[in-house]
């Protein structure tokens, strides 16, 4: 539906020609092989071609540095942003790193040094130098001046940070106050003093929620002594909270570690990606055989508790995975906290109890029909029980998994499913084995 | 870690007066009685109270509609963005919003019914009227003065809207552009021309994913005539792909629809939400106690066969789950388009081939210990096309269920293993079946 509005304006949308948003031709370079990618990449206006490249895939970058000539690699490695140009130089090998860096001029080597330190999943990891500053004693006037003469080079200047002589952040002010304000007033006069930052060490996650939840349009990033070394602007936030999201789901599939583009990866990353939870679970839901033979003398004597054993165990795991899905987000998105375990228990537990009920006389009918009064009794106490136990097992374990360090999210879909499979067992043919045989 | 910093600036972040964010605010009055919520809010000024109101989830939103005074909340209302503003009108009873209305002025009034009237989900639902226009004759000057003057009432000045005698959107220019350029320009000469904009009509996770890829502050919305008529900004772009992923979180789990948050919701709500699917599964389910049943005889004959059962619908419902997550994923982000079907299958077809060789081998080994060459082979086989039959159902499913015009994302989770454990039943045994009896 986007794309037809686009269209009307844009009749031939996939013409690669410099009137074209750099996402769109990135999207087109994307297609091409590196050589027709690179010819393409060098037509365009330089400034054009450093926005394209920085929106390319991380392996096409990687790619087109090795087919690019170190000195237009350089000229388009000048003209990226600060952050882009970080991120890029992480991902080239020590080799290309080596050629790159005497093609570019002092400044940007610096910028890149200094942003490219920063530990991945950090605030200083996203951060962009691109930022435009002022002083507390400048007028209004020389202000609007300043930031006149710097507004092509810098992300964002809708706010300017203000900073005193050691570069500490004291302020910050917007261009619409600027505009309203008269030109001989100070900065210091109209700036507002009261400015949210945070520290180049924090998470990524925490940093993009807190420009979500207050709608900002960046945050600046300070040191341990209180110096602006940053920002982090809105665009970054939005991408770092979806590629979180992105990362969740696939955990929740245990999948190891995230497939950035599924459209594009190879059938080697996707095999590498899946086999190993997959094997492991063979080992787990071996546990689920183990728990059978132990009960194969009830089993022998009574294969009609087989024909309920798929719906029993599948109920336990479907109860847990609601349970544990509705927790990991809740707990992602920041609505809850560990500190809620014991609320959420004691409501999880009235809500199980209910399920559990209505899905006993669900399968209790069945179980008449099939097997009889006894069977119908035993398979509705334990239906009642295991989706209780997949209930609980299902909320608790995010809380669990946190608890330790680990990340919550891969605590819903198999694993849950995989452990109240075992549960599901044992309760089914206890309680069988203590009706029938006992 | 962001309170960390946060709270250097603030030191009393739980204290409710002025200085405070509005969406700081909002927390503190969720925790509140009504009664003590309406105090305090009515004792913020009048622009902050209206922008924390804006904030609160909702529930409360409605709660506080019916404690305050016909007067206060019509102060309040007036004084939100058009947005939030219709938002609200659209979540009161029939009988608050008759109350409501004759406090406000025509203008709002007009508001109100304008952008109330467009759909939940669409690009209309989202917009606000709250942004600047100008025409191409203005000069650069009088321009800025129109945005002096009008400034503090509109969301975002940072980009500004041209429109012609009709409000044709003919271009747009930003603030930075207009400081830039000389007072006697007009806005004609600095605006560009082509400016991207949705339909009123277009699906907002659409509207959504293009301010994300191409990086806007704001886009603008237009009628069927290309009249201008509302733009949506960065902040709600980010709060639809973020409800966006909680839903598809929580419908891959089979809950019925979104819980928006689980920290709040009432056990009726929960059990409500979740218990749908469940008891349907628990019939689905018991389509594979039915494939079960077919096989009496044999099972009867082998019991050892049942030890393996667990093991191998589980793997074919998590490899099933894996393949079926990262399409989901891949279809919401627009990673994967329906087109991409016959790609993926034949890549899905050699990936889920290597799976099922090393989770058969895996089990083999477990087989020849427990029962012997027969039954090592044919769980061996068993687990080879269960697992491959598990990833291709599961890669097949958010494909077929988007072609029949359904959420791809029930398709992972609870649904595929149901599927898989039918499909996993009836190969097992029908293949054991083969070996062993006839």
């Amino acid at each position: 539906m986007v794309d037809e509005v686009l269209e009307k304006e844009r009749p031939q949308e996939a013409v690669f020609d410099a009137s074209q948003h750099p996402a769109d031709l990135a999207e087109l370079l994307e297609e091409m092989s590196l050589d027709a990618a690179r010819g393409s990449l060098l037509s365009l206006p330089l400034s054009l071609a450093a926005d394209t490249y920085a929106y390319l895939e991380p392996e096409t970058q990687v790619g087109l540095a090795k087919v690019l000539a170190r000195g237009e690699l350089a000229a388009i490695v000048t003209e990226m942003n600060g952050d882009d140009r970080a991120d890029l130089f992480n991902r080239l090998t020590p080799k290309q790193q080596q050629a790159l860096l005497p093609g570019l001029a002092q400044a940007e080597r610096e910028d890149i040094r200094r942003l490219a330190a920063h530990e991945e999943g950090t605030a200083g990891a996203i951060m962009t130098s691109d930022y435009a500053t002022l002083t507390a004693n400048l007028t209004v006037k020389d202000a609007l001046n300043k930031l006149r003469r710097e507004a092509p080079d810098k992300e964002t200047i809708y706010r300017t940070y203000v900073i005193d002589r050691e570069r500490r952040l004291i302020g910050s002010v917007r261009l619409q106050q600027l505009i309203l304000a008269s030109p001989k007033q100070t900065i210091g006069q109209v700036m507002e003093r009261e400015t949210r930052a945070v520290s180049v060490g924090d998470d990524q996650e925490e940093v993009a929620q807190a420009i979500q939840k207050y709608d900002m349009i960046a945050l600046p990033v300070v040191d341990d002594d209180g110096r602006l070394v940053g920002i982090v602007t809105h665009d970054d936030a939005m991408d770092v909270l979806q590629a979180e999201a992105t990362e969740d789901f696939q955990k929740t599939a245990m999948i190891t570690s995230m497939v950035e583009n599924i459209g594009t990866a190879s059938i080697r990353l996707l095999y590498q990606k899946r086999v190993h939870w997959l094997v492991l679970l063979v080992f787990a839901n071996l546990l689920s055989g183990a728990g059978l033979a132990f009960y194969e003398d009830t089993i022998a004597a009574y294969v009609v508790l087989v024909f309920f054993l798929p719906v029993l165990i599948a109920s336990g795991g479907n109860a847990g995975a609601q349970s544990s899905t509705l927790m990991v987000r809740a707990m992602a998105t920041g609505d809850v906290e560990m500190k809620d375990w014991g609320r959420m228990l004691v409501r999880e537990l009235s809500v199980a109890l209910l399920l559990g009920l209505t899905t006993a006389i669900a399968v209790s009918m069945i179980g008449l029909w099939r097997g009889g009064f006894e069977i119908a009794l035993i398979v509705a106490a334990a239906m009642l029980l295991i989706v209780m136990a997949g209930s609980l097992i299902g909320m608790s374990m995010p809380f669990l998994l946190s608890r330790f360090g680990l990340d919550p999210a891969v605590a819903s879909g198999p694993l849950i499913t995989s452990i109240a499979d075992i549960a599901g067992v044992m309760i089914y043919f206890s309680i069988a084995t203590a009706f029938l045989i006992g």
